[in-house]
């Protein structure tokens, strides 16, 4: 077995990404010595213990974070800047901060004004999940062959962002680097975008149903099973996620609202080839994706 | 083995439905005591003939439906009034014809006229697909446990529905009857709006990853990914059915568009609770799709 990655290592949050590090830690041992697991709620503190995924369980997150030379932050991105309040002075120096948010420029926002001297930030967002939540769900494989974002500062140590990548690596993720704001543009496009529209077409159809009386659900034909697979998400995560991506959302919302009422207009005017041209996008780039095997 | 319900059954196109169609006939045994395959494409028939789904392969749609007590339509419903044209003179009087199109109101509206002395008109529509198509695309279990909605004119021969409805019952389908008017404005929301915004967000990913040079699809998250394989489908299909269900289809985007805004300006203004009842509605439905088995 390699030298573990870290000695000892934090999980502040320890749902369904906070527990799939922890048994992909636990599995291979080459990660961390000893892995922390803290959050607010007792009862999950409590379950985290029962599972027994991992080596230490701490309500206190102040204790948590001591003598840790890693603290990984699995909360929802709204919560940081109180839970790097609460952590920050009892962070050791040369400790490597990263996390696991799906917003990266807010994470540089919130946290990067607390970051005590000597603590080394190097942000990071694996690209994985389920429409599960909360310790139960997590699952050692997770991040096998899916991408892990690193968007280090321009001053971050290379030696700690070398370890995050390292412990991502031993993950099994893919590690590409970006800046904040190119990471938040694409993932707003990629993931905060679809997840918006899922949302909202959940609730169109659920208004529907009330007004006309008729089962809509009952009839969910397979497009709209996967709409709701999506919609299915952990509401305070992205809660936090929109309001932490807000203008990138925003610009990407803008785009595709523009594209859809061009599509509707084609329709409308029974533009056949418009239509078509459309169609044909939208298997282009499913067939770009299943090249890439994303799909 | 029971009676088969037809004596010759005519598939008029054989492509994801038709040929699924075809293959569960042959299985069975009790669908049809010979079954007829046409379409227009040579290529295609001598597919299906490669293929040995059927007992029957003409390339003449005329001489294909003569002498058939039962012609089902599975081209895409832009076609129906083409299609009608030739084989009108070739229906035997009795023979009920039926199809598998998306929308009902243009079947009504495009075969009513056209439907001569004798024969019944029992549209229905087999709520089952993939993104494939094609006849290599078709398996026997396609429709098990999805729903059929047939949609019965008025003056339809209860006989004539009541065959049709058991034929869709041994393909293994739940069988609902509905207004074809409530059967559009239904799958106007649960099918045919999820196809328009997927075709749209795989345009509008597009053009950022042109305009950013960055690999977006390369980070296609779960969300994106669920969409791209929507975005797959059949080009002619969707086309037609954009087409033929313009009405119901612009007042659901209309509908969504509202909605999405509303969400887009909560983003905005940083409205939490209002973000926060928008997916727990999202989550709702899903729950009700699970309780429903439709999941």
């Amino acid at each position: 077995m390699a030298e573990p990655v870290f000695n000892r290592l934090c999980l502040v949050g320890i749902g369904l990404i906070g527990s799939s590090i922890a048994r992909v830690a636990k599995k291979r041992g080459d990660i961390a010595r000893t892995v922390v697991a803290t959050t607010r709620r007792a009862e999950t503190l409590a379950r985290v213990r029962e599972l027994g995924i991992v080596d230490v369980v701490e309500d206190d997150l102040g204790k948590a974070v001591e003598g840790c030379d890693c603290v990984v932050l699995c909360v929802p991105v709204g919560a940081y800047a109180g839970v790097m309040a609460q952590i920050a002075p009892h962070l050791a120096p040369g400790c490597v901060l990263t996390d696991v948010g799906s917003t990266k420029g807010s994470v540089v926002r919130d946290l990067g004004p607390l970051v005590p001297a000597g603590v080394q930030l190097v942000p990071a967002h694996p690209m994985a999940g389920t429409e599960y939540s909360g310790p139960d769900a997590g699952f050692a494989e997770l991040f096998e062959g899916r991408y892990c974002i690193l968007t280090p500062l321009p001053d971050s140590d290379p030696a700690a962002v070398e370890k995050v990548r390292e412990m991502w690596r031993r993950c099994g993720s893919m590690i590409e680097t970006l800046d904040p704001a190119t990471h938040d543009k694409i993932v707003a496009v990629v993931s905060h975008l679809p997840h918006l529209i899922a949302f909202t077409i959940c609730g169109t159809a659920d208004d529907l149903a009330e007004e006309t009386k008729e089962a809509v659900l009952k009839f969910a034909a397979s497009g709209f099973r996967d709409f709701t697979r999506i919609a299915a998400s952990d509401i305070d995560m992205w809660r936090d996620i929109f309001l932490n991506n807000r203008e990138a959302l925003l610009e990407m919302l803008a785009r595709f609202s523009e594209d859809a009422h061009a599509l509707g207009r084609a329709v409308r005017y029974g533009q056949a080839e418009f239509i078509e041209d459309r169609i044909r996008r939208g298997r282009k780039i499913r067939h770009e994706l299943i090249e890439r095997k994303q799909a």
